[in-house]
């Protein structure tokens, strides 16, 4: 597989296409930001523990019946995937109240809630990605109802998945984003990354009423380097695919 | 029917107590606000046009097989209504983009929606009645999953019959927010208020790329007074009433 031109650069890695037309070849880099990138940081060892975190979780959502774009991992920092046409959707799915949500609603963090809560964002960076419901996201045309169900089937899938894989190594999955898009033979498959970077992790070593961050929220919140937490997700999952057979 | 203690008072409209348990009275003020309470103003007239319109939509409604909290109306200002536990939702049904809806999406104003859209928002003015999903209104228990989907059947269902109504008196019906409660004996109902306060009216003799506002957005947006299209809405409806033979 050979890599070609850019295609895209956004704000944790780097699409370029390949002499496969179906295949790309994603660059994981060490730039963390937050706030949509009001807050911008080079972070040594980001993008290997990214990368290598990412297909790992791919890999053992694959072995629990979840497809996604994932292809393979190709060295430290990059990965093959399938080409797609995502939708302009960020798809959250919440199990604890947390971060924007638990302001939106006057909710204490780490409030269990009574069910996942599954919530979409309209990407656009010029709007600040706003909230969106589902008659929006079928009135705008972002997707269509048949399209949005099945995203909504396999958000509510990738949640149940997830929890299970990070119950194992005993973190608290306490929210998620993932993307979701389209092959070009219009299968509905789930994209992007399934990292630190994109989840809410907590620990279960934390003293009373703290709260162990193994997530972003460390560099967010200006809390302490995220390389030891994100570290140490990529062992135990390291541990639990070798611990499941499972190959990346 | 005896007005008795004062329950509450809202920004537009006083609700006290009868000498009957079931029954509420509902005393319509002249005071206009917008931006959560940030404009306020006394607007003469404006108590009893709302009082007056509000009671021939629900009449109106009723014809058409909608049933609502309205009892009757006694006065110029003032009518009976059943008492309800509200649920704590403003309910938002859009047909064409205005307002927060256009600017939240970057669409222009005016844009027809593919389909119509129904919102929520949680209502609490410590948090600014802030956007909630389905999922959220269920996992925070603001309604149960049954309760919401009788809420949204009942909403899709007025916003078909005041559509059909509106375009009777040649105005269209952009947007609207109704609240809805439940009943002691858990009939889930239409009440509040529907006024050009909380509907978009525009009318059709508006120049070429011109809007005619027929609502509130006149005092939201310092186009002139409201008191005249508050009327011409009241007198179109009065008409309609009586061409249908239906009494308030």
């Amino acid at each position: 597989m050979e890599k070609q031109q850019k295609l895209y650069e956004g704000k944790a890695k780097k699409l370029y296409a390949t002499d496969d037309p179906d295949v790309l070849w994603v660059e994981y880099s060490n730039q963390a930001t937050a706030g949509n990138g009001a807050k911008k940081e080079q972070i040594e060892g980001k993008g290997k523990l990214n990368n290598r975190i990412t297909s790992l979780i791919f890999a053992l959502l694959k072995a629990r019946g979840v497809q996604s774009h994932f292809v393979r991992q190709i060295n430290e920092t990059d990965q093959l995937v399938r080409r797609m046409t995502m939708f302009p959707l960020e798809i959250i799915m919440r199990n604890v109240a947390a971060g924007s949500f638990a302001k939106r609603y006057g909710v204490a963090e780490g409030t269990e809630l009574a069910q996942p809560i599954l919530e979409f964002c309209y990407k656009s960076d010029d709007l600040g990605d706003p909230f969106i419901n589902d008659d929006a996201i079928v009135a705008l045309r972002l997707a269509t109802a048949e399209q949005l169900a099945e995203i909504s089937r396999q958000a509510r899938l990738i949640n149940e998945k997830l929890t299970e894989i990070f119950q194992a190594i005993d973190v608290t999955l306490v929210d998620f984003k993932i993307e979701i898009g389209e092959t070009s033979d219009g299968q509905i498959l789930l994209a992007d990354e399934i990292t630190p970077d994109t989840c809410r992790l907590w620990g279960h070593d934390a003293a009373q009423g703290q709260i162990e961050h193994l997530d972003k929220d460390l560099f967010r919140r200006d809390l302490g380097s995220i390389i030891p937490a994100y570290e140490e997700i990529a062992a135990r999952l390291e541990a639990l695919a070798q611990r499941e057979s499972v190959t990346i």
